[in-house]
């Protein structure tokens, strides 16, 4: 198999000149070359080489508890001791303090290296943000120390057997018994529900609390920390990310705090979710960067087939398959763009709106173009690329979740579809941003005011769900296009690598 | 997992009103719903229930043989028993000498309940039409009658590894001694290469023939029997199919005979190669029905979010699950009519050329219609389509490999844009065709005239490679608005199918 070779110019490329990262006043593009170039190196050489074997020994459930597969711990371990865990922690709670962009980065090839392992290990930083968004200052000292250190890892206990996108259908119970909330009840999906590389594991609950009302308003946001009384009663089988533990839970009356107002929880739950549906997207990216990679790697040194004049030619040299490799191509760059340019811009208009807008998009488009990616890469491999040995299969196998956890990608695109489309809901905004991107280029422009007329369309119809998945798509695909725009754009001014300077040439 | 479900009457409704299978004198409705009827039951209760087990334990090689998974041996043995693979042989020769169109239903169903299975004993009726018409009468009395009665498998050994898509490079030799020719090499990704359901196994085998030129021109065909001469050096690993053994073989100099004219290996080899073809094909059709009952099954019966007044909901009732269904049914309906439009197609008009077009069209659609239903599948499910047990994945994973064995889909779609645009290369008898199917609808026809632009223009640039693929797919794609044309215009005559029905009326 090729082995992992981090795409750290890209991304540094991508965060500077495409998304303008030096518009935010905390961007330091030494520093982050210093700490994407350090992670890099750890990825390709402890992380990357347990992709393979975790696809093959699977997690196991052993007696109740979760052993991951061989290697895990020890990469864990030093994943922990260096660091990594607390890079988007506060300094005075013993993290790194790094910026969104950086961390970005930092996930994108942690995914593309071992996307089972971060996935275990990547819903720390969504947990930290909550916790300094929610918590007490108490709550704050005593966790996230911890998940900063490696100490600790977190999950996100949302998903029932009779809930899954409806959240509004959560039955597990939080009871204030005076001596404080118990839990009571089952959650089904949890990833990394248990492990056995971190020394403690931190749940984060949406329960009903028995207080309060019937449906959303119902429930409330809780931290539950593994305990006798939280046991895994099985993992799943799944397709793929084999050494991802997905886990069943059951709470019997497992102690637990509030974090944050009674009744408060999915709001407070938002705020984990935004983040790891970035990350979801960033996955996507990583899995559509590394299948480009693989193939063409392969595509560059397989003969086949024959040159017009008659000598033997490299499978690069076919029409066919030159155009699967710059479509994956297309699709990982132009998908790291617009997570990028998502999250500056989030950053720099400080817009809940934008962010509600343009965090489904990159969620729906991005994981879409992972699975787009890895499949090209199968074709462009033919035979070999349905064998284990080649790795593609396996990307996309893993990739293939990406469209469906963190919200089903239907669920996303009705939202898009609907309060996306509300007055003050991220539109305008988007158009904007949009414009901005297309630096005066007519196609991307043309589009836009297309656009414009089936959003104001869609946004009159009485029932816009039937077209919700059409819309969505359109303006992800506006978006994507806005991107290239702009990597276009740059590409020309600046020292760009080479393979994007290849296809922006096209 | 809901359980295999045969769609019978879907099947005897296409073959008989839309592809108007009538039109052939030997077609007999009443005998072909007996046939399919009777495999139908077999398929449901014996091979079906097998199709999990094969995922899950593998073919394994174990001391240089194949050992197929539980319950492989038994079902093949009641298969044989009960004449199923001497469907497509002539009588004198032991067989039931059904028609091509009984034997593109029963092929359908046997995919759908098990693929894998499926694949290992689907090889013999090509071998079956390559012996009469390239054998000599004693090899057609050697072996018809043991393939007929289940006694030998057959399997097609062209791919070498130097030698992909492009059979020219073929180095696996064959040299006449006197006492016989003599086979030495090595093939790869050779189905059924060994098992152990069949008392004797028949290699077909491409070679180049010592006296002979390089090139295709070199290449001769011979069956060689499984003998001591010929070894299993490795089964591969494989994203899907896992009950399919996919054989590397070595050949020392194993005792073979020519079938045919030497020299002319390619052009048996294109017998067998048609068939196979049509047979992936029918493939692709088979996931994407088995998909699509899953998916409406599970959809019919789980309660998620709520309707528009607020009471609990089914899955689907949500318009973008019932798009998703909808796309699923469509998919599958429409590539089972493409491929028995073809067949009848190709058995009236006797035209090779005609042959030589419908054929690729329906590889490359219903191959991506079978991965694409399974797609949408896994997504209507969502978490629980990741999962092993609800089958959709298993359905993805096999299906995969139809868009690249039996010829990578962009060499078909590199002939449908060169060869197939010729003088007297199908594309004129091709447009015949849709225009009978169109039965006066102006969309298809519109589409066609639309085509013929694109299609002379294509005829005449220099290189058509790189827009091969835009073309073949445009190709496809009206062949496919055509027979949806065909099924609406039968749909409102006849006493369709019910789904169908439901389709035609939206």
């Amino acid at each position: 198999m090729t082995a992992f070779v981090a795409p750290t110019e890209d991304i540094l490329f991508s965060l500077h000149h495409v998304a303008g990262a030096g518009a935010l006043a905390a961007w330091d593009p030494e520093l982050a070359g210093d700490i994407l170039g350090h992670f890099a190196g750890f990825a390709e050489r402890v992380i990357a080489p347990l992709n393979a074997v975790g696809d093959r020994q699977h997690a196991q459930l052993v007696d109740g508890r979760v052993r991951m597969p061989d290697g895990f711990v020890a990469a864990y371990a030093q994943l922990a001791q260096d660091g990594w865990q607390g890079l988007t922690a506060p300094a005075a709670f013993g993290g790194m303090g790094a910026s969104p962009l950086i961390a970005a980065g930092v996930s994108e090839l942690f995914s593309g290296a071992n996307h089972a392992m971060q996935m275990v290990c990547n819903l720390v930083p969504g947990a930290i943000a909550t916790l300094m968004k929610y918590g007490t200052a108490a709550q704050q000292n005593a966790w996230i120390p911890k998940l900063a250190s490696g100490a600790a890892l977190s999950t996100m206990c949302l998903t029932e057997a009779q809930a899954g996108s409806d959240l509004s259908a959560i039955r597990c119970r939080a009871e204030n018994t005076g001596d404080g909330w118990r839990i009571t009840g089952e959650k089904i999906f949890i990833s990394g529900g248990d492990q056995d590389m971190s020394a403690e594991i931190l749940h984060l609950v949406l329960a009903r609390s028995s207080a309060a009302n019937a449906g959303m308003n119902g429930l409330s946001l809780y931290m539950c920390p593994a305990q006798p009384d939280v046991s895994v009663t099985r993992i799943e089988e799944k397709m793929g990310l084999h050494a991802s533990p997905t886990c069943q839970l059951r709470f019997d009356g497992a102690k637990a705090e509030l974090i944050g107002t009674e009744g408060q929880g999915l709001q407070a739950m938002f705020t984990l979710m935004n983040h790891a549906r970035i990350d979801v997207a960033l996955q996507g990216v990583a899995h559509a960067s590394r299948a480009a990679d693989i193939a063409a790697a392969y595509a560059a040194q397989r003969i086949q087939g024959r040159q017009p004049h008659g000598s033997p030619a490299l499978l690069n040299q076919h029409a066919d398959v030159q155009r699967m490799l710059d479509d994956q191509r297309h699709l990982a760059l132009g998908a790291r763009a617009m997570c990028h340019i998502a999250l500056v811009a989030v950053e720099t208009a400080d817009s809940p709106a934008l962010c509600d807008f343009l965090t489904p998009l990159c969620k729906v488009f991005c994981s879409e173009a992972g699975i787009r990616a890895a499949d090209l890469g199968i074709q462009i491999l033919g035979g070999y690329g349905y064998l284990n040995e080649y790795g593609l299969e396996q990307i996309w196998r893993d990739a293939r979740i990406c469209a469906i956890y963190e919200g089903a990608n239907g669920i996303h695109e009705r939202s898009i579809a609907t309060r996306g489309l509300r007055a003050g809901g991220g539109a305008d905004e988007f158009a904007d941003l949009v414009t901005d991107l297309a630096h005066g280029s007519a196609p991307v422009l043309q589009r836009l005011a297309d656009w414009q007329i089936l959003r104001s369309a869609m946004s009159q119809t009485s029932d816009p769900l039937p077209q919700a998945h059409a819309f969505a798509q359109q303006t992800a695909n506006l978006f994507f296009a806005a991107a290239w725009a702009r990597i276009d754009a740059v590409a020309e001014n600046h020292n760009s690598p080479s393979e994007l300077r290849r296809l922006h040439r096209r």
